[in-house]
């Protein structure tokens, strides 16, 4: 069955696709011109003007705020720099609150310097979600847990399928109260053959967000070679149906790491196509 | 609790850790002379000398075969692609049996050329595996399916979970006969958070293989940049020690891909340096 073309308004851009080309600023005025809805600024683009001037100039451009990238990285080995981990990730909480975010995206962080511990690791994830739900939740900002593919287990992040961040949703918010959910992004979990269950079992009190790019055959480039939905082998509108299906309402969320093409070419031209393949791939 | 070092009389090299530099006369002659008393090879080595020359020599070399690399790449588009399929798959099952081999090791295989379809690809392993297996069988060769990494679900393995590799396993060998089992290769699934449970729920019926390694931090390629074990960051002797727990009692396979490094070093050294870290790291 052909399942029918997305809503172009539910159509958001991640500062990450233009991020070699275009101050904040320049990001916000382009959304706007190419009429894209949504934005989800990077918080290195935010420092450039500050989260209180971007959120008036977000919103004096119209546009929503699906997400903050990024908090997280809670596993660190000493204590001071786990209450350094923490005390920016309530920075963080702050910025999304001043921008309105739909949520701030969290990256757990992978295992600490000479570590390989990484059931230890996964429970400092664990702890320091805990430590920091409750500021969140106090400061009306849902948190998105992102499961990052294996590939950056490591070094960026030990949570790395959707089962294993909903239980964390479960062991911190068992009453789903929308304080703490998930982040979909298809280019870390398009393999997972619980897929779909786990988009289900989120269901749409946890799905706070879904990122959508695709993965090349062959992929150079363990981090900055993400290709351009159309351009790769994930089944993007399957993916979409089932998030759908599950009551995901919210938007489709353009991030592309791509040193060697996107990021090279004119982010107006990468708005154009970025348009176009939400209608024809997604 | 520290856990003991391992028998070094489990050690065995596949054949990839020094394919490079030796053929596979010299690594037979390299293994007796190191004292190491497995060997795993590569088709492609095998193709050298013939599976009956090559037999005589490991048994004349006094080596055990822990297993032969490899069968699988099951998902094919068409009818005549998949018959091509079955019949190299023949071959290795045949091998195998000629070679003593403890198992045939299967890499499933990724999408067909321009599909999207990972489910009906992963329908399509099952099917080849359930052709397969009773041609195995009758031949008394065990079939270990492999689970790959996912950054390989793509163009090499749509099996990426022991939790998924258990699952054909049930369905298509319920009866846990021996003939149907899974290789476990720390590379490829050490980040699973199901890992511990998944070697639990195999047993020693279906822990056909043990393939060891590490994974670097950075990891520069997504092929060739494996680590020599204890020089990356996977917790060997723990995962070990579930392996035994489980009842598992084979052979150490070490397997190391790696262009950049290991390939470039005289095997001689390689093996020097294998054998020791074998005992110190895993």
């Amino acid at each position: 069955m052909k399942i029918p073309p997305p809503d172009s308004g539910l159509l958001s851009l991640n500062t990450a696709t233009v991020r070699e080309k275009w101050s904040l600023r320049e990001v916000i005025q382009g959304c706007a011109r190419h009429g894209i809805r949504g934005i989800s600024p990077w918080r290195d683009k935010l420092a450039e003007v500050g989260a209180k001037e971007a959120a008036k100039l977000i919103r004096d451009h119209g546009l929503k705020v699906t997400g903050l990238c990024r908090g997280g990285m809670f596993p660190v080995a000493d204590r001071k720099g786990r209450q350094a981990a923490l005390d920016d990730n309530l920075r963080a909480v702050e910025e999304a609150a001043t921008l309105g975010a739909r949520c701030l995206v969290l990256v757990a962080g992978g295992l600490p310097a000479g570590s390989k511990d990484l059931a230890g690791a996964r429970e400092m994830v664990r702890d320091g979600l805990g430590e920091l739900l409750d500021r969140a939740r106090a400061a009306g900002v849902p948190l998105a847990i992102e499961p990052l593919h294996p590939m950056y287990c490591a070094d960026r992040a030990c949570i790395n399928t959707l089962a294993q961040a909903l239980d964390l949703c479960d062991q911190l918010d068992s009453g789903k109260g929308g304080a703490l959910g998930v982040a979909v992004d298809v280019y870390h979990i398009w393999w997972d053959p619980q897929l779909r269950q786990g988009i289900e079992r989120a269901g749409d009190k946890r799905l706070l967000a879904f990122h959508i790019c695709d993965w090349l055959v062959p992929t150079t480039d363990l981090l900055n070679d993400r290709g351009m939905m159309g351009d790769g082998v994930i089944d993007l509108p399957r993916i979409r149906s089932w998030m759908e299906a599950a009551g995901y309402r919210g938007f489709h969320e353009v991030e592309i790491f791509s040193a060697k093409n996107w990021w090279k070419r004119e982010p107006d031209d990468v708005l154009s196509v970025v348009k176009r393949r939400h209608q024809e791939c997604c």
